[in-house]
């Protein structure tokens, strides 16, 4: 088959490789419909990720057919559309038995329920071996498309658990977003699952700022003004907000979050960081504020595909650019540019 | 001053009575603007509320002015606009002090915190005192109507409190709302605060049902349909809804819910019931269910007025026939015949 | 094998029967150590369980040894000494991803998780099948007795669960627990882990009371004393308890449990009913509680073995008898006649 | 009267001053039998805390006798034995009921319910006005002794609240306390009512930590060894503990806080931080894990005042040395220098 194969920091290659085989009875082999690119494939691509070993294939998110299953599999047969989850669980250790999907300790030695395309051979590619495939895959309802159930594998669940869910954003609450590329959208659009008051927003450019304001944010304010914090702050009662959501992944926009929520409000960090942050703990230890951080653990998806099929979630406004796997190469130039090409997720399929 | 007065079972009356005066250091006196007619006021004018005593002036919902405060009213100030909430509390009692001000341990020697219009003067009249005025009065944000505000006094948090929140409506939920009154409506607009995949309206008559699709229902079944059990059924997965909502207070309907809610799920109770109910607990005990009542704490006031004024929840649709104070007894001729009227709640205010 | 098995109404007999094998991948073989008798074997034996079939191997808690493992089973191997819970997982399931593996979809076909002993062949054996293992077996931590571990297939966790935990005990508050045997003395040993100001033990006889009294009840209350209910309201501030426990699973002591709940109280039903009751929802409608129900989830289990572990929890004091696999049908007897034998629980061995 | 007056950096004087008076109608009059020293006042002392002007009487605890009340007062009456609460809250603010009581927006213009002591004058002194009366003291049940109830007045309350319940001990976790003084001493005897599998108190000095295994903690282990984060880590599975509690106040001890708590797990910080700490969000945005701060609400006074009378906690053992109010001066001796004196908390009394 042909994949996404990582060869070393710089560009990937799109190369012939061998297909995958069951290797337990909890396998599954899919082929894969359509797949995305997400902000950490890039991370790899730079070297960021030193646990990715060269010759693994890329990706994490993915939409196609089962097309082989292990002795063990009950929950999903050969023909059966599935959505292949970006956490790979085996649904029996503590972690997962808590919820905790993302940190599940039979995934892999190191702890972690991300494995595609990081520990093990990912989703761009005509075919994938997912292990766990019972707490691993999810049916497709019918009537979904492949561009909607490919945002389900990993950037709406990413920004409801981590940004929303861990945020604890309750009805009435005004909650700010900082950050609107893919996971602050997301952010962006979930948050009204929970009935806030009002979403702001609040990112530097103003194109990305109007794709919050099209997901369903109420304010946009850009960081481009001086007085921005003051700005935020003038859409509360002057306390500040109730829950701040980081979808940036920098020091500062983090430091920035803890200035903005008010006592008794939360902070939710969604943002991949590769530095520390100073925690003005002087400053807060008196602030009844909660503060926390994740990796997703994708258990929302079930419940994001019943939204979607009532027509209450439209993930699919992710999607901005289309390409077949023969463009793969092309899809990874224009999501490496979103200042150039305003894209904010690609759909990379079959074709 | 002019109010409707209860003078024993049959016709209020619209007759001159004396003015309130401030009893207590946390009294505030009201110049009514708007207030409305609740169901339960046609219950007293039964005379199966026989707690009211002759003479009491009715009503327990309105917006005014602030005409008089108390020499320890810290929160309210003459002049200023404000909701008289349905439930007086203390805000010190143990009740209060958990959030269960219905059970307000010190606005009566009942130990309930519904007082207005029921054990001391009400609101259906040109002034009316208020006790404990800095937790039992809310002021009106700027730019919200009178009839806005005066559907959150009791009507849209007892519809929010005791049913979707005590129902624990969660993102992607399937909830049905048996009833499509008042309370049903407003169970029906608030339930989306909490992210339901579907809201499935059950009432009997056409016209009710409709009402139910504008306040955002997604399906509306009749009862009048022999296998309507079985079309609600056909909306889940076929295990039933997750939470139900009784909105009637009848006892049929009551064990109706708990024919159609799923194992793991919950049946919130929030109509008022004259007679017992059985509880098929040879069926239940296995079902892993929570059943919950309640009379309305009124502590979801501020939230909503939030979400007021951003467009969020718009309660004024509730209002569907409108008289002055002169026109009061009109008034209640037209709330006490829904089925003739097609009304769903009065705005009568002092014109 | 020797095993324990129904035929029809009456007695149950030791005979000897095939030995179980592997079906699934996801099953294992378990040599049984230790297993134990729980009133709803009683009330097979009375014919009220008509799902159970003649022939079938009773029992549904059990420790013992891994003999045999399917292909697919990876937290369990031969050798390892491990608790069968009473109920039987997939862990796959929406159910069961929501923790409420009591209604495992894929256990059976009845969409349940009680399988053993009931819908398949039980733990009243030399030898047993558990289908998937990995969410149905828990290793037993070293220095643990068979004793010990044997309390946590099913009897304690449902007072747990059921009891303490549907009951929201939250610390500070009064319990009251209504019933002594052994689902309310689990009850009683494990409210404790919340925290309440004073449990009530509520029962018949004496020497039960006592027991509680044992297990950690700070008051025993007979309801002998016709002013029973004015006994356990004074153990309070007059308005209730908190948390009301059912553990005995007649009508007159559900409908008791109404009575004493405080306004905002909780009613949590653990005990298995053959009737319907009257819900004096007449009165209940304005009284804010909630009133739960369910069976056993046992996912409570791995954390009550923490517990053990430290001392934290002695589920073996509700050992009193204990008897060979050869005098089985002896065991039977005695726990047939509580009254007469004052037996809690037995525990049945190897030897 | 004569009280303990602040009179700059350096040492505190009891000298005499003026009565205090009824100011509002919701303020009483405290005539105090004990109070105690919190390390605040210590910090006060020192200079660190500017807010407090010259003159101002210290103390922000006690216990003592109501001698007057203002009209609007309602519950508690003179001569009522009460605790005074170290939070003073209004009961009607937002943040008051939403039960974020430490933020209290009218008891202070600087948005904090801490004034005792700080903005207005405190407790160590004879007598104390008590703003807000009726939210801000509490009836000592009968039975309870001086030295038991001051405890409830703050230190308790800070360690349950922000130590435990912040950082939600559950049934079965594993919980570290860094820190043996007196806030870390109060999370131990409290952790115990959410049934925690093993307390592990980590502090510096072996007679502090020969406290805290008298306060309950199931393991202490001194920072002197250096390999103490091993041994943390090997009272766990490996993977870290469920929570951590910071009860210290200096950088170094939040830092280790961040390297022992697992995946899924807690930080919450009750220390009282002069300096920002580094936050290593680079290693921690995976982490899943919530960090929690917080001024003490003392919303659980009354919870703990029902557990004290049933003797279910005993805060009376934080007491260790005793003086009257002509020993003030000795008290604040005695209780800044803990290393020599072994002090823990320090009753004074009237004497």
């Amino acid at each position: 088959m042909k994949a996404m194969v990582y060869r070393g920091p710089g560009k990937p290659s799109w190369e012939e490789v061998s297909d995958p085989q069951i290797l337990e009875p909890t396998d599954a082999i899919v082929q894969i419909e359509t797949t995305t690119i997400c902000g950490t494939d890039l991370h790899i691509l730079k070297g960021d990720v030193p646990a990715v070993q060269e010759g693994t294939v890329l990706g994490h998110e993915g939409v196609g057919t089962v097309v082989e299953v292990g002795a063990a599999v009950k929950n999903v047969k050969v023909g059966d559309r599935v959505i292949v989850s970006c956490i790979t669980s085996c649904g029996t250790c503590a972690f997962c038995r808590a919820g905790v999907t993302s940190h599940c300790q039979q995934a892999s030695t190191a702890g972690i329920g991300w494995i595609l395309g990081h520990l093990i051979d990912g989703t761009q590619a005509e075919l994938v071996r997912t292990p766990f495939a019972d707490t691993s895959l999810h049916k497709v309802p019918a009537g979904l498309t492949n561009e909607q159930a490919v945002m389900v594998s990993d950037i709406y669940p990413t920004g409801y658990e981590i940004g929303v869910r861990y945020g604890h954003v309750n009805p009435g609450d005004v909650v700010a977003i900082m950050g609107v590329g893919p996971v602050g959208l997301a952010a962006v659009a979930t948050a009204k699952l929970h009935g806030p008051a009002k979403v702001i927003a609040v990112g530097r450019s103003q194109p990305r700022i109007d794709f919050a304001l099209e997901f369903g944010a109420d304010v946009g304010i850009s960081t481009n003004h001086p007085d921005w914090i003051e700005q935020v702050m003038a859409e509360t009662d002057g306390l500040g907000v109730d829950v701040v959501i980081e979808a940036v992944g920098v020091p500062q926009t983090l430091e920035d979050c803890f200035k903005i929520v008010r006592p008794g409000g939360r902070v939710a960090n969604a943002g991949v960081h590769g530095r520390p942050v100073t925690l003005p703990i002087d400053r807060l230890w008196i602030h009844n504020f909660a503060f926390t951080t994740g990796l997703v653990d994708a258990t929302s998806t079930p419940m994001m595909l019943n939204l979607m099929s009532g027509g209450k979630l439209t993930p699919e406004q992710m999607v901005t650019h289309r390409f077949t796997f023969a463009e793969f190469e092309q899809a990874y130039e224009t999501f490496s540019d979103p200042g150039g090409t305003n894209c904010l997720k690609v759909a990379v399929s079959r074709g």
